[in-house]
């Protein structure tokens, strides 16, 4: 799936380590190179947090972790890349001197990506030799879970080397957003700027506490922004008259005194004190460890919801889960898989919010992990999206589950479904709940009837999902009867 | 629950008819006054929206909707009102002499909160008779859904008016807060502004569009900001060296061109087009009605995320129903309560999101209205959060249902519980889920075995939970065994 089989990662602080945690995931393998003498440890305490990341946020099947390898020179980890990623600090002769040692070791059409947060591209590679590979990709931490990855070019920068990146970044999850002229900080730095300084100026004035600042954020417009922008948002407070009527009305604000951006608060000792020791009261309780965690299980939950409604980085998981599905070959169930054993037609994580106050799987859980086999079953048959269109489908009418086991969130699960009658309008199921590690978890017995979605009554299923069951009806024939079908509770 | 009974909306645009929406959903009467022709008619649009919002947007019991009066003037509207809320025309002059007319009709000690975005309270309250009971309490849109206000008294406002004020707000589900020293803006639109004044040279100077814009916000910082501020999160990112170690990393950053707030882009005719035309091509696909709701639902989504997790604007949700949980009396269920019938252990609207591909209430769902329904029975007999943290608790074994008819999102379903045998460690139960309509939708039989949360294995349980559990059996005893029971399937 991924477009590249070997990056390099140059500098593994807070950045470097998120780029290195997101190519790892989508089976790149990195070379990386940090003379720090803690840069490993510090690395991996970073893959900690991905690695919880990505055993939670889709159920789609995921590829082999590339290979790390931990270069001891910078010639060893950019000799075999197609792929630079430069995360080195923030000075411009820092980083020329770096692109000039990449330049000595590196094929010379690797591409070489800037994380710089606001240096222009053009100064990046004015002393190159190749600068036509030299772009910016701004990514936003946390590296390893926010979709955005910003792309600027600079005067030497080719077209087809924005169009790789913009390939590569993709087939890793993110959405690159191409910046077609180049300034100072680029998009979202430059609003990001806007609003620390005049947050600034709100503490320094003593007008609010960093406190309320996050929370006049995090409670109000904050919510806003993780869905649309400051645009589209206005243009539904303009109502149906249209963003030319909200501008209209809030034109005039423009002169108000509504910014202090006019001049900028003096960075001074002062202002550090007042800064940090206000943010140690608001957040000092949790360590860094623990927001971290927080934060991405927060983010975690948010681009799940968001993926729910289909819409913006929502939408952008969604795609990504699709590649993922697509490379693993359509849900691993093929039309030439072997069906005269029970079908494996379900295999999962168990979701944090599938757990309930005893710390296990909750039970009704169980009854949804038989409902996604079962329904998986139904597509073998050919019960699809296109078959439902038409106005026919199943609908349980029965369900019979023995709880034999308990498990855990993010434990690894799988349903196997047998079928026990398919026939006419009824199909009996029986599908069971393995932990990977081979322990049966539950049993579930569901009768369903094929049903008219116009008439809501039974009705005979169509030929080609009648030949398709019985197909599968003799093959299970040949199966012993399982343990617990057909019991009644008790 | 709430603080007061009877309130006041003066102007019905999309902020005042927010208010009232938020009102009446928390059983507070509300007149409303509005002299434009067309006022209901838009009032009722946003109470379209807003009941769609309440019907999914928390489980927890809803008290009956307070009734909305049209007022044919402002005296009908504010004589009997213990809380008027001003939404009117952002000029100063206006509100002055709405102000004078509300002292006329008005309890002197009525309250009264503008929701003006950016006038200073001192200058509101400059005329008036009692300019102690004034404050500022501004929202931010949609009012129905997002949690923020922002309190802000003038020089005349009483510290007694801030109280509360600060109970009413809280009582109606919102997380207020406290600005302490009055500027125009307040908090959260300084930082709106700023970042729209941003903005809005970014398009001007063709770095990038509406739609780059508002991406570089949802698909990055926007997602991190729906749960952290800036503070916090720039905390995080300074890493186990903290605030104070950002801070002189990017103090620097501060006297470099990273904003061009320096000035103001000049607002003209070519201004507004260039934003308004990009604006279109972005989102004139979707109607303002259509943007609303895609808003609402991914609102309610990510706020119920949140919910999960405990933080932010998901704690002033999770605060909010408990208050309507400890308000409906602790699951509508009281020790008093008849229990020579199956009880009534469940109440709900079908949540939008528990239906599936067939339009109607998916099989798993079945079984968690039935865990619920159980839960709630459990903790009539004692199993509550107490006796879990303890060490006890029930696990349910096997489960039988019979799924009798289907049922639509939103429909308002109940369940009752019947116990079939209760001794010993084992505990078998019959629930029965309801539309409210009479139409029985589906019976669960559970088979619960009591355990010790410690060695996960069966247990008998504590004296108090037996005690219970035995008079509610020999209550039950008395009626007949329900259809269906101790039946297998097929």
């Amino acid at each position: 799936m991924s477009q590249i089989k070997q990056a390099a990662v140059v500098g593994g602080g807070v950045i470097g380590a998120g780029w290195l945690a997101r190519l790892i995931e989508n089976g790149i393998d990195v070379n990386v190179y940090d003379p720090a003498p803690d840069a490993q440890q510090k690395i991996e305490a970073v893959l900690i947090n991905s690695r919880h990341v990505y055993n939670k946020l889709t159920m789609a099947p995921r590829t082999k972790e590339g290979a790390i390898h931990y270069a001891a020179s910078l010639e060893e980890a950019v000799a075999s890349a197609e792929l630079i990623v430069e995360s080195v600090p923030e000075r411009l002769d820092i980083k020329q001197s770096v692109y000039a040692d990449i330049e000595k070791y590196a094929a010379p059409d690797a591409l070489i990506a800037s994380s710089t947060s606001g240096i222009m591209p053009s100064d990046l590679q004015a002393e190159m030799q190749n600068p036509e590979r030299l772009l910016v990709a701004h990514p936003f931490n946390p590296v390893y879970l926010l979709p955005l990855v910003e792309l600027v070019g600079g005067k030497a920068t080719s077209a087809e080397t924005i169009e790789r990146a913009k390939t590569i970044y993709k087939s890793v999850g993110m959405h690159p957003l191409h910046v077609k002229k180049e300034i100072e900080a680029f998009i979202a730095d430059r609003l990001l700027e806007a609003v620390w300084r005049e947050s600034l100026w709100l503490v320094k004035d003593g007008i609010a506490t960093t406190e309320d600042i996050d929370d006049a954020i995090r409670l109000g417009f904050g919510l806003r922004w993780a869905q649309m922008g400051t645009f589209e948002t206005y243009r539904i407070a303009g109502g149906e008259a249209g963003m030319r009527h909200f501008m209209e009305q809030f034109g005039p604000c423009l002169t108000w005194p509504w910014t202090k951006l006019m001049d900028v608060p003096e960075f001074n000792d002062e202002l550090v004190d007042l800064i940090a020791d206000q943010s140690d009261q608001q957040s000092g309780h949790h360590s860094i460890r623990e927001l971290e965690r927080i934060r991405d299980d927060n983010l975690i939950s948010i681009l799940q919801a968001l993926k729910l409604n289909d819409w913006g980085a929502g939408k952008v998981l969604a795609n990504y889960e699709k590649m993922r599905y697509d490379a693993a070959g359509a849900d691993a169930i093929e039309e030439g898989d072997d069906f005269s054993k029970p079908i494996r037609t379900l295999e999962i994580q168990v979701p944090n919010d599938w757990t309930d106050y005893n710390n296990h799987m909750n039970e009704s859980r169980y009854l949804e992990a038989f409902s996604q086999a079962t329904d998986a079953f139904l597509r073998i048959i050919g019960v699809d999206v296109e078959y439902v269109a038409a106005g026919n489908s199943y609908f349980t009418v029965e369900t019979h589950i023995r709880h034999l086991d308990e498990v855990a969130a993010l434990q690894p699960v799988y349903a196997t479904t047998q079928v026990l009658k398919g026939e006419g309008k009824k199909l009996q199921l029986f599908n069971r709940l393995y932990h990977e590690d081979g322990r049966l978890l539950a049993t579930g017995e569901h009768m369903l009837l094929h049903v008219s979605l116009e008439t809501r009554r039974s009705s005979a299923p169509e030929n080609q999902v009648a030949e398709k069951l019985s197909e599968i009806v003799s093959l299970h024939a040949a199966l012993d009867t399982p343990d617990g079908a057909g019991n009644a509770i008790g």
